[in-house]
């Protein structure tokens, strides 16, 4: 029984970065009517910033060089470190149990939201960190589709293009913890082109970079899975 | 008066980035003994993520092309954008006021903490951002420091040098709103060899990065600013 996780960072209730995420679990779920289905809001939802007590658990961890998931999910100590490590530990165990993974990710600034690294920075935890030794981690085999709204262009040949901290950076974030084998990104772009005046005239490409991407989402969302 | 802004964006309560980010305070202080000194620390008292409410008001500033720094900070309309937009402004006024800002932002998962993105994507709003006719805005002419914390080496040479989506990336954003012009990286790198047994052979080099960061950040700290 396959399992999808979907994620949403953006704080825009229509934006386009949750269009094309939803449209993905939509053709999912209805190319696989026995999947099992979780979407959390990461914007809506936050998950607080990691704190010290989990800085505290992870040390711990890499001391040891602790890989055994079973032993990582018991490693907490005092209070604040229980409680810290069950909110990290509910995520970590979403995406253990996905097998594939779409995440509505809008550009901010350059990179990805803060609502989003929050939820990153909790479940980069040692244990899924890919083996130096093996070259892979517990999460390698998953299908993981991010879907990105951006107000410009940023792909090849455009004047912005060194801006583009956020494909790049995902990149090499999520291939940490092996994440990256099997990744596609669906770019929305141009998006700011609605309401400021003065890139009114690339609304026919914002529009045909959303129709893309929606398509593109269907089309990996029925995507024979293993 | 000279003023410093003093940020912290690391969950550690004794990490590294802290460390230089105090010293360099200290210093600062000692030598602007006249100087008045905000800090705030981004992971103690976490800026709430950009929401909504925050978003409506951006959208409109952009529409309309608000530059006045008057007009932006009475834009908000609905109770929601009034609430979200005044500890928005709050933040901005406190960078605006500021001819020096210091900040400790340790490396997290090779970018920015979510503590300190969430403080950067609530000030970055369009009165702030360098205008493209002009050429500058409204930040410009300030001083930034930034002390960061590595776990590993991202230096010019290293394995690791483009997984480093810290500086390049802070120097893309903050340029966006002219916080670029006098921009100072302290590293201090090899962190993790404090706790990690593989690593420990890198403790000398790390004891000489953080060595060498308290001892740039006095100096930088009593430069003659102008």
């Amino acid at each position: 029984m396959p399992a999808l996780l979907h994620l949403d960072a953006s704080p825009r209730p229509d934006g386009a970065s949750r269009r094309v995420s939803a449209e993905f679990a939509t053709a999912w779920r209805a190319a696989h009517p026995d999947g099992t289905y979780t979407h959390r809001d990461l914007a809506g939802d936050p998950v607080p910033h990691i704190d010290a007590a989990q800085i505290a658990v992870m040390d711990r961890l890499e001391t040891a060089g602790t890989r055994d998931l079973g032993a990582a999910s018991a490693a907490a100590r005092s209070p604040q470190e229980t409680a810290s490590w069950a909110l990290t530990w509910e995520l970590v165990e979403e995406v253990l149990a996905a097998d594939v993974i779409v995440a509505g990710v809008p550009m901010h600034n350059f990179s990805v939201p803060s609502a989003f690294k929050a939820w990153f920075d909790r479940i980069l935890i040692p244990p899924l960190v890919v083996d130096l030794e093996t070259g892979t981690g517990p999460l390698a085999g998953k299908q993981v589709v991010i879907a990105t709204a951006r107000g410009g262009a940023y792909g090849p040949g455009t004047p912005r293009r060194s801006y583009d901290f956020q494909e790049p950076y995902l990149r090499a974030a999520l291939g940490m913890v092996a994440l990256a084998d099997d990744l596609t990104f669906l770019h929305t772009e141009l998006t700011k082109s609605a309401h400021v005046p003065r890139l009114a005239g690339f609304r026919p490409q914002a529009r045909a970079s959303l129709e893309q991407a929606l398509e593109d989402a269907r089309r990996q969302a029925r995507r024979v899975t293993v």
